[in-house]
């Protein structure tokens, strides 16, 4: 399983599951810290440079050590209009949210920011998501298994929201809210991943 | 949450336990009764024609009661060459298949079939997913953690090798193994879906 090199400890600065399943899934070990700051859009601010700097801002607000690795992370859902949709505070605005997702396709950003011997990377992951035709019914149906409360857009493309989800393009697990990708690419090219023992492949 | 209308017993032909869980998440109740039938595919033909007839021929071999549906479902792995990957029978075949799969797209075709009162439908879904590079000791690490063998194309999508890859286009669910929206769509094009209760959304 892929590992930081030893004396690095990995810090999730968030108190996500879905993250946490996400980077437990991929093979990393990893306590959480999560970092709590406002998450106020600031006007005029895109869907991308929102995340970019909550993303940052919670990593540099964990103050590490340095035998510590720090990964933050945020995610919004956006309308093509540019409209933000994050967490629905109560049943209107789940549904409000819902029907705008209804029939079309979605961007959700999310960032993640690394940091580690004060030094950090940011960067932010696109997926486009498309969402089947939802009669109003299906909207309540889905509300009352209190899934969108905790998630941005109000769905979980991982619970029983799957099933209105024709089609995505990009990074699946971006819409789960976190691109492991990235993640794992940022600890590659920030030379923080132990080698891995290379048995032969024919032995 | 969705269920099939009253007297009708969804019957899943599958031993996937990753088909079992989508099944799950998306809120049914089923019975599992997997089906046994020769996977082979005839010369020449299509990946997509092959995962339906295999898809079709499950469904047919479980002999459904009156009361029943049978959902069955088949997936396969194909590079565009039109060469099928399907589960690796051991290291060496692991280890070639995931050298194929390296730093390109490739195709995976998962066909579902429902059956109820001798009427059955069958349904081909279509997805590309995208590698990242793979080193050799990051293959040789990734089958080591033994995922790629019960797993057509020798990966999981949903585990290690969710570090791997940036992107797909598609349903995401279909390369886990089972396309939940279209099975969705099939339970309700075919009027097997109970009707929801609608409680007023402003309630």
């Amino acid at each position: 399983v892929p590992a930081l090199i030893p004396g690095l400890n990995l810090v999730l600065a968030s108190q996500s599951p879905r993250r946490r399943e996400l980077l437990s899934l991929a093979g990393f070990t990893f306590t959480i810290q999560p970092a709590s700051i406002p998450e106020v859009p600031s006007p005029d601010e895109s869907p991308s440079a929102y995340v970019a700097r909550l993303a940052t801002e919670k990593a540099h607000a964990l103050n590490p050590a340095p035998n510590q690795v720090i990964l933050a992370a945020d995610t919004t859902v956006a309308l093509d209009s540019g409209l933000l949709l994050e967490k629905p505070a109560n049943q209107q605005e789940a549904f409000a949210m819902l029907k705008a997702l209804s029939g079309r396709s979605h961007s959700v950003f999310t960032a993640i920011c690394l940091l580690h011997n004060k030094h950090h990377t940011t960067h932010v992951e696109h997926t486009s998501v498309w969402f089947a035709p939802l009669s109003e019914s299906e909207i309540v149906e889905y509300i009352a298994t209190g899934e969108p409360y905790d998630k941005a857009g109000g769905y979980g493309v991982q619970g029983q929201a799957s099933k209105f989800i024709p089609r995505i393009e990009g990074c699946f697990f971006n819409v789960m809210g976190l691109p492991i990708h990235q993640v794992y690419r940022l600890f590659s090219e920030g030379g923080l991943l132990a080698k891995a023992e290379t048995p032969s492949p024919a032995s």
